[in-house]
This record gives C-alpha cells, structure tokens and sequence, in this order.
C-alpha cells in the first residue's frame, strides 16, 4: 500500500533553504536573548488537558488538537462513555510556562528571567501564512512587579528584530487598567468590559464610527457609549498624560509608570525603538493585569509580536498570585518578513562538493575524506557524494542549495581539478 | 481551580542549566552535520495514523499517542462508530522523513543529504533515562546506493562524538545480508528470520548457549540451530572476510563491501574511529536491507546511536525503490553521558547581573541598560533585574545560573561597585 505523501492538512514540511533561514533566525533569538540573561527552558509539547482548559487560553481553547488516551484507561473511558483525551497539544508557551513554575519555582532565580522557543498546535482554518503547527519564541519575566520587567522585554524583544536588520516597526504601548478605568468612567459594567473591548480593539479596521455602531447595535447604553466615543476622539496621537487626565485622578498614576516604560525602553534598546502610546490597543487574552504591547511592522497588516502582564494567571496554579510579564515574538511572521525581504544568510566559508565517481578506488576515496576533513577544518562546509550520471542535473540542484565548487575524485591527471560552475 | 503542576506522565521539564547543556549539544551537532553537508529539514510532529501505522515503525507503532478528529469529522465518526484519531505524533524521524522526500524530491539534490533534529512521542513505560518525549537528531543520505553513504554518515556521527570530547566508543557494524544468508545456509526458512534474528540479538545477554536454548524453546529444527550455533561459536572477534567465508560464496562479495566500508570510515573520522565486525548485531527493525550499525559507549550497556540501509522503505510512499541509508544519535543518551562525565559549557565572556533597587531613579535607569548594553556588545551576558530584599538568597540562586559578578544600581557613592561573591 502506497502512503500518503502530503504533511497532514495544516502542517509544513520545510525544504533546506527554508530550515536554513528559520534556524538561522532562531539561533540569532537564542543568542541576544541569553546575552541579556533570560534562561532557556523546555517543556513538553503534550499538556494536560484540564491545564489547557483551565480559561487562561482564550479562543485557542476551541482549537485544541486532542490526545487519545491509552491501554486500560482508554478501555475504561470507552466502556464507561467517559472523557477519552487526558492532554493535548500545547496551543501556546504561556499555559506551559506557568505550570513549569509552579512546578519548579524552588530551583529558579527570582525573578525568574524565562526564554522558551518551541512548537504550538491550532487546529485553526489553514490560510496563507497561518499554520497549524508553528514556532513560537517567548521571553516572560515572573516575580518582578516592578517596571523593569517590562524595560527589560521590550528593550530585548526590539534588539533582536534590530539585529535582524528590521527598523520599520513600533512597539504600541497601553495599559489594560486605562482600558478599565476608562470604560467604568463612561458608565460600563465590569462584566461587559470584554464584549466593549472587543469592539474597541476593532478601531483600525472599522474606525470610530464603526465602533459606536457596533457599541450601540449590541446594545449597550447610549449615554455609556457616547461619552466612550467622545474619550477614544481624536486619540491617534493623543500623549499619555492628556489621555489619563480626561479619564481621572487612578489612571493619572498608571499613565506615570507607563510613561517612564516608554522613555526608559526608548532609550535601552541598542540602536533605539520607536514606542507609540495607543489607547485602543486591548490585545486579546483577558489574563493581563497591566502593561499590554504590540509590534507593529511597516507594511504587514497585523502584529508581529505582543505581549503584556499578567499578575494573576501563575496564581491559577500556585494558588498565590506571582508578578509576570511577558513577550512573545512572531517567528513564522518574522522568517516570512525576512524572506520578502530578500534576505540572504551571512555565508561563513565555501561551499564545496566532492564527487566520488564509480571508478573510484580506496586509495582515492581515503585521500577525498582527509580533503574533506582539512577544508572543513577551515571552515568550509564540504559535502562529500556520489557523483551522478547527469552530473548537470546534480550541479544544477547543487548549486540551489548553495555550492559553488566542485571536485570530482579520482582528481584528473590533467589540469584543473577544480570545475566551477562557470565552466 | 488549582491547576496540574507536574508535567504528563513520563515527560520532562527541563531546568535551564538542563537546557543550556541540551541547546549546546544541539548546536554543536547542527554545526558539524552541517559542515559535513548535511541539509537540515523540518517534518510536522504530527503524522498521518495510515503511515504510523504502515508497519515501518515496529513496536513502536504499539506506542503512538493518537490525535483526536476535530469538528464535524469527530461527530460523523462518533455517530457511525468509526475511527475517532485521523493522525498521531511521529515516534521516530524516518517515517516522516521517507514521507518528506516522497513528497518533495523534486525539489531536493540526489543524492539527498538529510538531518532532522526534532522530537518524537512513545508511549513507553517511563523507567530512568527514558522519556515519552524525546529528542532525536538523524542523518540520512537518501538515492546513493554506493559505501561513500555509509562512510559520510558513520565519520559524521563519530566526528560529532569525538567533538564532544569522547573517545570511549566503538561502531559495531555488520550488515542484514549475512545474517540471512547465515540463516539460510543452516536451514532456517525466510519467514522464521525475524523471530531468529531477535534471539540471536539476546547473544550479549544470554550468550552462546542461552541463543540455543531459546531457539529449540522456539521450536525450531534441532539440525538447523546445531548448524547455527556452529557458526557464530568464538564469532566475538572474527574477521569479516573468515566469517563470510564459513557462510559462503555469496557473503563473500557482501563481506567486501563491508571491510571497504570498515577501513575508510576509520580513516575518514577526524581522530579516526573504532569499528567492529559484529556478526550478531541484528538492529531491531525489519526494514534494514544491508549494513547496519551500532555506538557502544564504554561504561553503558546502551548503545548511544545507530542505523543502517534501508532500500526498500520509501519504496512505500513513492512506487519505486530508492536506496537509503541512516544514522540516528542517542541525543537524550549523549547528553545523559556527558552530564555524567561533569562535562561543563565552555565559557564565552562574563555573565554579570545588574540589579534595580528601588530607589532607582529614571536617569540611573537608563544608566544601567547603557552599561548592560556596552557590556553586552563585548560578548558578556548581562542580566537586568529588579533587587529583592532577600539580597543573599537572590545572589545564590543567580549563583547557580553561572553568574559571579553583581552591580546593584543606583551605583554607591564609595568604595567598590562590584559586588563579588566572595563578600
């Protein structure tokens, strides 16, 4: 029986030149993250289900790709029309991440600087540039209530797209207490805040008519709604302060924390960032407390990249609330931004291609290994193979992988015993 | 609700210390396949249930975690009593891998050069050192039917180990060809190989006399097993050629073919390599068609790595036969071994906290990440984080993670400004 060739529906399988750029990338990710102190973990890919919908997850709970249990617990669940899943595949780093500090707060700096990249599953509609399985890199910071946590993310997190050789993005910046503050000023219930939120975060796409329209049509009060639309008028490039001084005296102490964020994160990120207050920006977890972010690309209709903190999500599992605060980076977006980009990875040495042909002998095929060996020795990577009948062929798809120099062994007597591709 | 604090069964949480050394492995190998001319892929950790369970995984296919049916699928399966698991996650990297090339060998060189590093998922019985998620790293040169196959991949996985500072390891070697021609010559029928080969694999547990016992317990013809017994008595260190010659003519052109192998990946291995004729090596999968092979580290009763020709699996996905041949590393094993050894991360730079007290004002701030970042760019790693009243306690546990050397900001007035440890 033939197999099924395509990865299952959703899913990639990465060519070389692709594998080359992501692990180049995240390699570049691993190395300026460590360097400004945050600690690689890894945890499992599986997570118990009940941690996956424990609500910390959002939407992504209603994408969750199931994991069958096993043996006598899945004969047991069946005869008993019971549960059959016992876990599931993790749909982000954060749930993880917090079950991996309660678990193991006791062998952990506090605070605890975390880094995390790895694989998440969503069994969303598959569509141009959205995968079921993809990469994410996270950096989180948990038990530090105070600013530098947030400095300390952005700052990193921007470095990084720099190093990258990114500098057309911007971090927008708010705070989901002003969203809070300011919603319960124009007369909102704190159980609606969400659904009004929800509305608000579609400011860029509909406008600020669209959004009294939506506000109204889902029936919420006039008054409450007028009074909304006239805070979030003219707020494009509202400065922080102006913007808390029309919502009162609590958001005034928030605005001051956050301006210092903005200046501080400005001026810590090695070649500077661009940070730009945005009143309208709600992100969509409900778990942040505090502190929300987004990073904006020249040129891409959505973020890549965001994040925000969370106080009271690491209480779910500890039983007592910790400080967080994290960022998460946008890979796939970001490998595919550099790919449109034309970008090139820096080449460190030659490329070479030693070709054994049939007449080989053992003499010949020893001398062609310690020749390998010498010139990788020197930094060059040297592939050693089979030469083929159609050695255009094998040249051509050769030469798209990145090798330009080509020696056939047994070497020829005569002249050159390199073959360029120019030849 | 409190959260599950502990990972699922039989997976781990990897501590960062734990990570670091994972992450430097990982790099190292990448580093020198790829010099090597290996190509790195990436394959989706979930596969297919019909090619998990194509009968090319063995045993393994008795472990696969299955992945549940989403969405309407899962409710026509529930209603008509059918399949409820549409894939799984992969237990090794070789049936993703042959699917890989089924599918895009078009667009990949032949020979192919493949190396995969990713995770697999076996629902094993946990027991110390063994993992339900674990992590493989396997190279695989795929459509060259030649020994240069063999050699580039076992002086790849040597020079890796050899990289790694061990020299404690012997490739066993032999190939599936002359087991079944030994087989054959003494009578046994095709269809019984397999369940010969699997007791004479027990040969360095149960030795010479245990193999008979357990093949007259099996049932099979008095003559046939005296024969074999015959053959593989005093076999610890037969040359290859006296071996082949007790089993015959046809071994001999096999036997050939093996010392090629055996002589030049020896010489071709950075620092050379020991290999050894072991003519009871078996492997466990019954896909291997010639050379198979082995690392045996000195001190664990495990091997750390192996592989072997397979010329007939992708046959399976693509209609036709392409040669194959693969070398999978140990890699939870090789970090176990070098954890055992007290091997330690060479050190680049310093790794330097700065610590925020909370007196700090914005200007000391901004301070404080221009230092962390002039640090940085002379290759140090500069943790910025908040001081916790617990100063000691603090430092001790940043102890652990490698760093020596602390500045608390605002910067004292007097004396010193680097704290030692030593204080």
């Amino acid at each position: 029986m033939k197999l099924i060739k395509t990865p299952v529906k959703g899913m990639n399988d990465w060519l070389p030149r692709e594998e080359a750029l992501r692990e180049y990338v995240k390699a570049l990710i691993v190395r300026e993250y460590s360097a400004a102190g945050f600690m690689q973990i890894e945890t499992p890919a599986v997570e118990h289900i009940e941690n996956l919908t424990g609500k910390n997850g959002g939407d992504n709970e209603k994408l969750i790709f199931r994991v069958q249990k096993r043996g006598e617990e899945l004969t047991r669940a069946i005869e008993s029309n019971g549960e059959l899943c016992d876990s599931g595949l993790r749909y982000d780093l954060t749930v993880p991440l917090s079950r991996y500090y309660a678990n193991n707060a006791a062998n952990l700096p506090v605070p605890f600087p975390a880094m995390q990249i790895g694989n998440v599953w969503r069994a969303d509609r598959p569509q141009k540039g959205r995968f079921r399985q993809f990469t994410q890199c996270d950096i989180d910071i948990l038990g530090d209530a105070t600013p530098t946590a947030e400095i300390s993310l952005i700052s990193a997190t921007s470095g990084v797209l720099r190093k990258l050789g990114f500098d057309n993005f911007t971090v927008r910046i708010n705070d989901r207490r002003l969203l809070k503050l300011s919603a319960e000023k124009c007369g909102f219930k704190p159980e609606d805040f969400d659904s009004v939120f929800i509305i608000l975060d579609k400011m860029d796409k509909i406008g600020l008519d669209g959004v009294k329209t939506e506000l109204l049509e889902s029936g919420f009060d006039t008054e409450a709604v007028d009074k909304y639309i006239a805070v979030y008028t003219g707020c494009e490039d509202v400065l922080v302060s102006d913007f808390a001084a029309a919502v009162g005296t609590e958001a005034q102490a928030v605005a001051a924390s956050l301006e210092l964020i903005m200046r501080a994160a400005a001026s810590a990120t090695v070649g500077g960032v661009k940070l730009k207050f945005d009143p309208t920006l709600v992100r969509g977890m409900s778990y942040y407390t505090g502190t929300i972010f987004e990073i904006q690309m020249d040129g891409y209709g959505y973020s890549v990249g965001g994040g925000g903190r969370y106080d009271e999500m690491l209480g779910k599992f500890i039983g007592q609330n910790v400080p967080a605060c994290g960022f998460s980076l946008g890979f796939e977006r970001i490998v595919g931004a550099l790919s449109d980009s034309g970008f090139v990875i820096p080449a460190e040495g030659k490329s070479v291609a030693f070709l054994a042909d049939k007449s080989i002998t053992e003499e010949e095929m020893t001398k062609m290994y310690a020749d390998a060996a010498a010139l990788r020795a020197a930094g060059n990577r040297v592939l050693v193979t089979s030469k083929q009948k159609n050695f255009g062929f094998q040249k051509q798809k050769l030469e798209a992988e990145g090798y330009n120099e080509y020696v056939v062994y047994p070497v020829q007597p005569i002249s050159h015993q390199s073959i360029s591709h120019e030849e």
